[in-house]
């Protein structure tokens, strides 16, 4: 199976975290609008194709299965990239660990932009950095705090007790937080020993470390989701 | 099977969309917390259980199975309460379906708590007004809007091709969304007729009847997701 992984030029965004799966299972894959532009999703966003139309990018053509919503497209690909557990429970555990990474991400995204997506950051400072506090006090704590105790639950090395999909997700979760906050992640790291562990051996596996070293591997920017704006930081 | 759903007593809020499929399909389900009070989710927030634990309720136990994440739930319910189509493809999109719900949903909340959810609404009104009016001018007619061609693409009765957990959970979304924003419900409403009419058709179920004049279905409060704010709405 060829996959087509369809998402924006330019960032990584949620698309990344369907690439990094890819990647780490060495699978067939095109980057259609990376090949052809971003027109080419219009088709699908505007439902004049065949199979379900998706909300917004990322979506994966598999075959005649078009399926969208970056959690779902990972439950799909799990088991056919041997990226989850065999049992039901396990597949079951892991989309809901992807689906707690989601929200995560969802909140990050509206840290520099609580009010709308459609408007600039710089029309909605004030509120961001209202915002983007609340994020750095409580919400990372809780969130990387719950991500902690799930991997010293499945033992430290994985929050399943094998690697899985889920790990690369960490991974790209705690990169772009340590790209965003690096001196909020350095006052919360010394309480996720496990997740900072984790970020280290995703990179280095094979398929990853070569994909990092490539220009597939796009680097963090202020167009993207995880955003590096100093004002949005802890204070220095 | 006899299930145990575990949800903050008071508000309908996430719970809700499981309550919903557990009625239609009259299933066996305790409401815990309901009973025992909130008191009784403590032990799963803290990982003190057996079985995965969970970010946040609701979360459902199935026998020795503990699922947590509200679509994860559904997606489990689905196959189980003949809510879902029997379909791989089926399934797949009606999970894409749920997800993007869970995304307006969050999108709601977060028009009365822009800031902070710990925070109360008093102390973000005004970033809330600001939120609140793009929910109302860009998100919701984008959502809705796609939810309305997600049913004309069904056939206009249901967004797959046979009454399934989406329908309940539109449902829930329009009944929340006339709720907190009247004004700007009924200036939309013209452009969602299939919509509107799902709605009144997911009510007149005979067991969807019997829930709605029940005790068990809470009345919408400003303590859940969906909150009348009249400062929030269109202007009169």
């Amino acid at each position: 199976m060829r996959y087509e992984l369809y998402y924006w030029t330019g960032i990584q965004g949620r698309g990344e975290f369907v690439r990094l799966a890819l990647e780490d299972a060495g699978a067939s894959y095109v980057d259609v609008a990376r090949e052809k532009g971003d027109g080419v999703m219009a088709a699908f966003l505007e439902g004049e194709h065949e199979g379900a139309p998706p909300f917004a990018p990322p979506f994966l053509k598999a075959g005649r299965l078009v399926i969208a919503q970056t959690a779902n497209i990972l439950q799909y690909l799990g088991p056919r990239l041997g990226l989850v557990s065999d049992s039901e429970s396990g597949r079951i555990y892991a989309h809901q660990l992807e689906l707690t990474i989601s929200d995560i991400v969802a909140e990050v995204h509206d840290s520099h932009h609580p009010v709308a997506g459609g408007l600039y950051y710089a029309d909605q400072k004030a509120e961001a950095k209202r915002r983007a506090a609340d994020l750095r006090r409580t919400r990372l704590p809780k969130f990387l705090g719950y991500f902690e105790h799930v991997l010293q639950r499945g033992g430290g090395r994985h929050p399943l007790r094998r690697h899985s999909y889920v790990d690369l997700s960490l991974f790209q979760l705690m990169s772009g937080l340590d790209y965003a906050f690096p001196r909020a992640m350095r006052r919360l790291s010394p309480k996720l020993p496990q997740l900072t562990t984790l970020r280290q051996r995703v990179a280095q596996r094979p398929n990853i470390a070569a994909y990092l070293q490539s220009p597939r591997r796009l680097a963090f920017n202020e167009d993207g989701i995880f955003r590096h704006y100093p004002e949005l930081d802890d204070p220095a």
